[in-house]
C-alpha cells in the first residue's frame, strides 16, 4: 500500500522526479534526442537535469555528463532514447547508479515481434530484479503538468497554454492513453474546451509501468480529480478492479475508451451461454460495476471529463431546460429524452412565477421558452435562479446563442453566483458556435459549456451514472458450504450433468427441481410414481451436451407406462447416435409448473473473475442477445436492479394477464448463484441454469436445466 | 409546374431578385432597420436597391423613395422590417406596385397568438388573392451565396468567407431551417469545416412560403447540390413527399432534422397498432421511403452533408482502413463494425503486395496500420492508392495524426489524382484537431476530413443510405377490385368486424380464414361440421374492440358438442357484459396449423397518408416496438426488405428447428393490403391484421384476426 499522497507513491520519483538525467542528449532540438532535452527545459522543470553524453562538455548550454553514474547526484528519472540493444545495458547503469526510475521512449522491442519481444523480456527482468521502475519502452512520455515535467517528445504541446492549466476551474484530469499520441490529441483537443488537466501519459509497451500503475499514481495524486484513460488491454484485472474500487470509493471519476467491441473474439463456445457473451460485455460489466463511464470517441470523452471536473453531483434524471430558442429548445429536450432524462412540466405555482415577468409569446412550462427578446433582458439568469431554487429538476441546461450576445458579461456575477452555489448541475449549449469571449467568461466562472446536442446528454449520463455508481451498496450474500461444493467437484468430471450440479448447487441454497437418477427403466417408472405425475426425463451424459437433439429429452409423460416406453427408447437412441459416450444414467424430473422463461448464467473471466449473466430465454436472449451482466458476488438488490434493466423486465409484472412473477424469488437465486461463483472462482469455469422457470409471486422458481464446467484438475 | 431551372422558378423574384426594395431602411446600420439594408449592400448585391423612407432623401448614401410605388421600377423583392400592424397595408401597396415578393422580418403575428394570429390570416389572403409572394413573417431572413443576396438581419454572416465560398470544391448545401437562427448556425459551423453552400434560408412562420416551397426551389436550383433542412412540422405532407421524391430522382440528397421525437403525441389508441406508433414514426417511414437522411444533431447534418457534396456513391458496407496509429484504427474499426460497416480481411494477393513495401511492425491486413514511422515515407498514399484499385472494399478511411503532418504536402498530388478519380469515397480522420494547412489542403482537393470517429461512421452510414435509396424501385402491385371494397365499406359502420373486413380484404385478393356468420348454435354447429374441427369462435361487434377479455373467444374446439357449448355460453356471457352492444353474430372459424406469429397494419396518417407497418407479434412488437413502417403502396420486394431489418427476422428462417417460414407469402399479402390501403386512401383510417400465422415455406399464410375502421361517413 502507498501512504497517502503522491509523495510517497512507488511511481512519485517518475512522475514527479526531484532531479531527471537525459541519456543520449543532443543539441539540435529539431533532431529527436534533442528535443527530449529541450522540452523538458521548455516545460519549466525546476530541478536539476543532467544530459548525459560521451564526450561533450556542455548539451544545449548544460554541463553534461559521461555516464549516469557520473551526475553530482543519482537522478529520481533517466530519460532514454538509445538503439534498442543499448537499452539494457543502460538500465543496468541506471540501476547501479541509484538512479530511481527510467523511461525509455526508444521502440524496436516487443511491437517488432521476434527476438526485439525477448530484449523486452529483458527490460522487465531487469525491473523487477533491480526495483528500478521503467516506463515504456516504445512511449511518448508523459507530461506532468502539475509539476511542470514535460517528458515527451510529443511535437504537440502548447507550452504557451501550460501556466494557465494550473488556474483554470474545476477539478484536474489525469490522462492514460496506450496508443501513442492519442493521449495528447485528447490533452489537447480539452485546451480548446478549457478543461483543466494534471497529467498526459503514454504507457507504451508496458514492460514494467502499467496504466494500472499510473491509473492508481493518478488516483492517490491530490492534484488530478477526474481520470480518463484510452486502453487496448488491461493485463492485471484483478489488480485494476481495486485500484479502480478505490477511485470510486474517494469520488475520482474514470472515464474509459476501450478499443475491442467488434474484434474481442467471442471465445470458443461450449455452450449457449458462452456464445451469448464476449470479452468486451465483460469489460462493460466490470465498468459498470466500478463505476466507471466507458466512452466510444474522444468527444464523448471530453463530455464526461468536463462534467465531472465542474459540476456537483446529479442525483436524478430530471432536467429544465431554459432556451432562448423554441426550437432549438425541443431539440435538446428531444435528444435528452432519447438518452433517458425527463423534461418535467414545472409546478403551477413556479410557472405563475416566471409568467409574471416572461412575455407572453414565451413559454414557461419546460423548456422554459425565453425568446430572442432575452437577447435584451435578463430573463436567463432569472430563470436559471428560479429553476435552481425550485426543487423540482435535478440538472439545468441552458441553450443560448453565445455566437454574439451581448448579455452575457452582465450577467456573469450572477452566473457565478449560481454556479458557486447551485447543488444541481448547470450546463450551457450554444447552438451557434461561441465566441472565444463567451467561453473565457464561463471556463472562469465554472459553466461547462456545450456546442452539441449530444455531448450534453452524455455529459449528463456520466453525472447521472456516476452517481448511481456512488451510492452505498448493499452487502452481498454471506454463507453458503463451501466445502461441501469443492468435495462434489472433486468427485465430478470438467463437465457435470444436471444430477451432479444439483448438490453444489444446494451447497448455497439453491435447489434442484425434484429428481431421481435411473438406471433402469423400472427404477425410472418407480421414481416418477414417487415424485408425481407428469415427469420428464433426460439423459446424463457429460460428453452430451444437446441433449434433445440427441434425443435425450421427454417431457409431459403423464403414467407410469409413458415412462417405462420413454425410457427404453431414450436409452436404445442415445446409445446408438453416441456410442462412445459416458452414460451415467437418465434423470426422472416432476414437470415443473408454468413460469416466465429466464437464465442465470456464470462464465468465469481469466482476467476479471467471474461474471454473473442474467436474461430472459427465448427470443430476447437469443435474438437480441438482451442480457445484464455483473462481476460476481451480487446482493439480491442488484439482481433486482439488473433484471429491472433488461428489455423483457415487463413480462414478469403480469404479462398478457399473467399474475405477477416471484421476482424475489429469482433475485435470491441468483444472488446465491453469484456468492457460490464468487467463493469457488478458483474451480469454476461455467454454469448455467437454463431455463429458470419463474412462478407467480410467492410460488418461487424452478430450475428446469443445470450445467456446470469445472477446470481441469492438476494432475495428482 | 415550374419550369427546369431556377430562372423560371415561382420563387426565382423572391431567393434570386433583379432589385430590392428596404421598407422601412434607416441609416444606422447598428439598428435592426439600418442593418437590413447594411447588410445587403455589404453582401454585395449587383442590381439597383431602393431604400423607401417617408422622407429622406437618401440612406445609407443610396437615393431613398417614399412608398414602393415611387421606385423607378416595381422590384422584384421588398424586404420589410415594420410593426406589424402596418404589414398587411404595406402588402397590398406593395402588390399595387407590382413588387413581385416580400420578405417580413417583423414578429407580432401568429407566435404571440390571439388577434396578431388574425395579422398573419390577413397576411396569407393577401398573398393568395394577389399572387404576391410572401416570406415570414417574423423571419430571420436569408442568403443566397450563389447570388450574393444578403437579406438577412442575422448578425452571424462572415461576410470574408463568402467569396470563397464560390470557389469552394463539392456540390453546394442549401439550408432551409424553420426555426430562426439555427440556420445560420449550422452554416457557420459548416465554413469551419470547409463546407460548400448556396443558400441560407429560415422560413419564420410560413403564412405564405413554407420550407417545402424553398425545397422546391432548392432542387430546381443548379446551384444546389445536397439540401439540409431544420423542421418542426411539415404543413402539407403529400407535396413534401412529392418535391422530395423529385429530389430523390434528380439525386440531390435531402438531410433532415426533425424535432418531436419526444413530444410528438402517441395518437389516441382505438387499438394495439395505434398505440404502438406515434407520429414521429410516420417520418421516419417517410423519410425513409424518400431517401431523405434522418439525423439528430448539427454535427451529424454536417457530417452526412460534407459526405454527400464531396463524394462519390457508396456501393456497399466494407470499409477498408489506413491508419497511422494502431490504437485509433482498431477504434475506427470498432465505431464502423457499431453502424453496421465491416472492415474485411483483404485478399491474401493484396496483402503480399503491400508487405513488399511495408515493415514487419506494420499490419497488411486491414486495418492497414502504416504506423508512425508514415510520417517518414509514402506509405499512407501508397496504402490508398492500393485499395482504390483491389475492389476488395466499397470506402476507404485514412486515419492519421494532422496535427503537424510534414508528409501531406507532399502527397498533394496523389491525393488530388486519387480523389478525382476513386469512384469509392475516400474520407480522411484526424485524431489530433488538424492543423488550418491541412485542413485547407484536404478541402482544397476535396476530399472530406472529419475529426471524430462517430462522424465517419455517420457520413459512410449516410452515403449508403442515399444510394440504397437511389436504387431502381421494384414497381408497386397493381389490381385489386377497388369497387367491389367501397360497396363493402358503404354497407358497413365505423368498426369493421372481422367478417365485414372479409369481403373488402378479398377485393384485393387477401383470403381469410374459412369461416361462417352464425347467429345461432345449430348454425354454427353445422358451420362448423362444414369447416372441419377444430373450429374457434369469435364473437362480431363493432362495440367490442377486446372480444377476449369480453368472453367472445374460444379456441380449439373439437366436436358439435363443444360448439353447442361454447356458442351458447359466450352468447350469454357477451350480451350480459356488453348489453347495449350490436351482436351481429358469431363468427365460426377453422382453427388454423401453426406459424410465426406476425402482424401487417396499415394507419392512415393526416399529411402523409396510409402507412404500413410490418412486425412479428408477441414480446417483439409488445416489448420493443419492433415494427418496420413505409408509405403504402409497397412491392413485394420492398416487404422483404422491411421483414429481414425486423430485429426478429431470424424467426422466419427455421427457429430452433422449425422449417422456414413462408415469407413470400407474408411478403405478397402485405402487398396486397399496401395495395388496398393506398386505393382507399380517402375511406380508410386503420386496418389490423393480427395475428397473421405465417406457415412453412409453400403453406401460405392465416389471418387469424381482422380489423377495419373507416373514416366517419358524410351526412347524406
Amino acid at each position: 500500500m502507498a501512504a497517502p499522497g503522491v509523495g510517497g507513491h512507488a511511481l512519485a520519483p517518475f512522475f514527479a522526479p526531484r532531479s531527471v538525467a537525459v541519456v543520449g542528449a543532443a543539441d539540435d532540438p529539431t533532431r529527436l534526442r534533442g528535443r527530449i532535452l529541450a522540452q523538458l527545459l521548455k516545460g519549466g522543470f525546476a530541478g536539476p537535469v543532467y544530459p548525459v553524453h560521451p564526450t561533450a562538455a556542455t548539451i544545449q548550454g548544460l554541463p553534461a555528463y559521461p555516464s549516469v553514474g557520473a551526475t553530482p547526484a543519482p537522478a529520481d528519472l533517466a530519460l532514454v532514447a538509445i538503439p534498442s540493444d543499448r537499452v539494457p545495458g543502460v538500465l543496468e547503469e541506471c540501476a547501479a547508479a541509484g538512479v530511481r526510475s527510467v523511461l525509455v521512449y526508444s521502440g524496436g522491442f516487443a511491437e517488432e515481434g521476434g527476438e526485439k519481444s525477448q530484449l523486452q523480456d529483458e527490460v522487465a527482468a531487469i525491473a523487477a530484479r533491480t526495483g528500478i521502475r521503467v516506463g515504456g519502452p516504445n512511449s511518448v512520455g508523459f507530461l506532468n503538468i502539475a509539476d511542470a515535467v514535460c517528458a515527451t517528445f510529443s511535437p504537440a504541446i502548447d507550452f504557451d497554454a501550460l501556466p494557465a492549466q494550473r488556474q483554470a476551474a474545476g477539478k484536474r484530469i489525469g490522462i492514460v492513453s496506450q496508443s501513442g499520441g492519442l493521449g495528447f490529441a485528447i490533452f489537447n483537443r480539452g485546451l480548446r474546451r478549457h478543461l483543466a488537466f494534471s497529467h498526459v501519459v503514454n504507457t507504451g509497451n508496458e514492460a514494467d509501468i502499467d496504466a494500472t500503475d499510473v491509473l492508481d499514481f493518478l488516483v492517490e495524486d491530490p492534484a488530478t480529480g477526474v481520470i480518463a484513460m484510452f486502453l487496448e488491454s488491461i493485463r492485471r484485472g484483478d489488480r485494476f478492479q481495486a485500484v479502480a474500487a478505490k477511485a470510486l470509493e474517494r469520488g475520482k471519476p474514470i472515464i474509459v475508451a476501450k478499443v475491442g467491441r467488434s474484434e474481442a473474439g467471442q471465445r470458443a463456445a461450449l455452450s449457449h451461454t458462452a456464445s451469448l457473451t464476449g470479452a468486451d460485455a465483460v469489460y462493460d460489466s466490470v465498468f459498470r460495476h466500478l463505476g466507471i463511464i466507458r466512452v466510444d470517441d474522444q468527444d464523448a470523452m471530453l463530455d464526461a471529463a468536463q462534467a465531472l471536473s465542474l459540476c456537483p453531483p446529479l442525483a436524478g434524471r430530471r432536467v429544465g431546460i431554459v432556451t432562448i430558442s423554441g426550437g432549438v429548445g425541443g431539440w435538446m429536450a428531444d435528444t435528452l429524452s432519447g438518452q433517458g432524462f425527463t423534461v418535467p412540466a414545472l409546478s403551477a405555482a413556479t410557472q405563475a412565477e416566471i409568467r409574471t415577468w416572461l412575455p407572453a409569446f414565451g413559454a414557461a412550462f419546460n423548456p422554459i421558452d425565453i425568446t430572442a427578446n432575452a437577447m435584451e433582458n435578463d430573463h436567463r439568469a432569472r430563470s436559471l435562479e428560479t429553476l435552481a431554487a425550485a426543487d423540482e429538476v435535478d440538472a439545468i441546461v441552458n441553450v443560448s446563442s453565445l455566437a454574439a450576445d451581448p448579455r452575457l458579461p452582465l450577467e456573469r456575477d450572477r452566473l457565478a453566483a449560481l454556479a458557486r452555489t447551485s447543488t444541481r448541475p448547470i450546463l450551457f449549449y450554444s447552438y451557434p458556435l461561441p465566441s472565444p469571449a463567451a467561453a473565457d467568461m464561463l471556463a472562469a466562472i465554472g459553466i461547462p459549456l456545450y456546442t452539441s446536442l449530444g455531448g450534453v446528454a452524455r455529459a449528463l449520463d456520466a453525472l447521472a451514472r456516476y452517481h448511481e455508481a456512488r451510492q452505498p451498496r448493499p452487502d452481498a450474500p454471506s454463507g453458503g458450504n463451501g466445502a461441501a461444493a469443492r468435495a462434489a467437484l472433486d468427485r465430478a468430471g470438467g463437465n457435470l450433468c444436471e444430477y451432479e450440479a444439483a448438490p453444489i448447487l444446494a451447497a448455497y441454497g439453491i435447489a434442484a427441481a425434484p429428481s431421481h437418477l435411473a438406471r433402469t427403466a423400472s427404477e425410472a417408472v418407480a421414481a416418477a410414481a414417487r415424485l408425481g405425475f407428469p415427469v420428464a426425463l433426460k439423459v446424463q451424459s457429460p460428453d452430451i451436451l444437446h441433449k434433445t437433439e440427441a434425443g435425450g429429452v421427454a417431457l409431459g409423460l403423464a403414467d407410469e407406462d409413458a415412462v417405462a416406453r420413454a425410457f427404453a427408447a431414450m436409452d436404445a437412441q442415445v446409445r446408438a447416435s453416441h456410442p462412445a459416450a459416458a452414460i451415467h444414467g437418465i434423470l426422472v424430473q416432476k414437470m415443473a409448473p408454468r413460469g416466465v422463461e429466464m437464465i442465470a448464467a456464470v462464465v468465469a473471466d481469466p482476467g476479471f473473475g467471474p461474471q454473473v449473466s442474467l436474461g430472459f430465454g427465448g427470443v430476447l436472449v437469443e435474438l437480441l442477445g438482451d442480457l445484464a451482466m455483473a462481476p460476481a458476488p451480487l446482493a439480491t438488490a442488484t439482481v433486482e436492479r439488473m433484471v429491472g434493466q433488461l428489455r423483457g423486465a415487463r413480462l414478469l409484472d403480469g404479462w398478457r394477464g399473467a399474475p405477477p412473477a416471484d421476482r424475489a424469488a429469482f433475485a435470491d437465486l441468483a444472488s446465491r448463484l453469484s456468492r457460490l461463483a464468487a467463493d469457488l472462482g478458483d474451480r469454476i469455469l461455467e454454469i448455467e441454469l437454463n431455463p429458470v422457470l419463474v412462478h407467480p409471486a410467492g410460488q418461487g422458481v424452478t430450475i428446469v436445466d443445470a450445467l456446470i464446467r469445472q477446470r481441469p484438475k492438476e494432475p495428482t
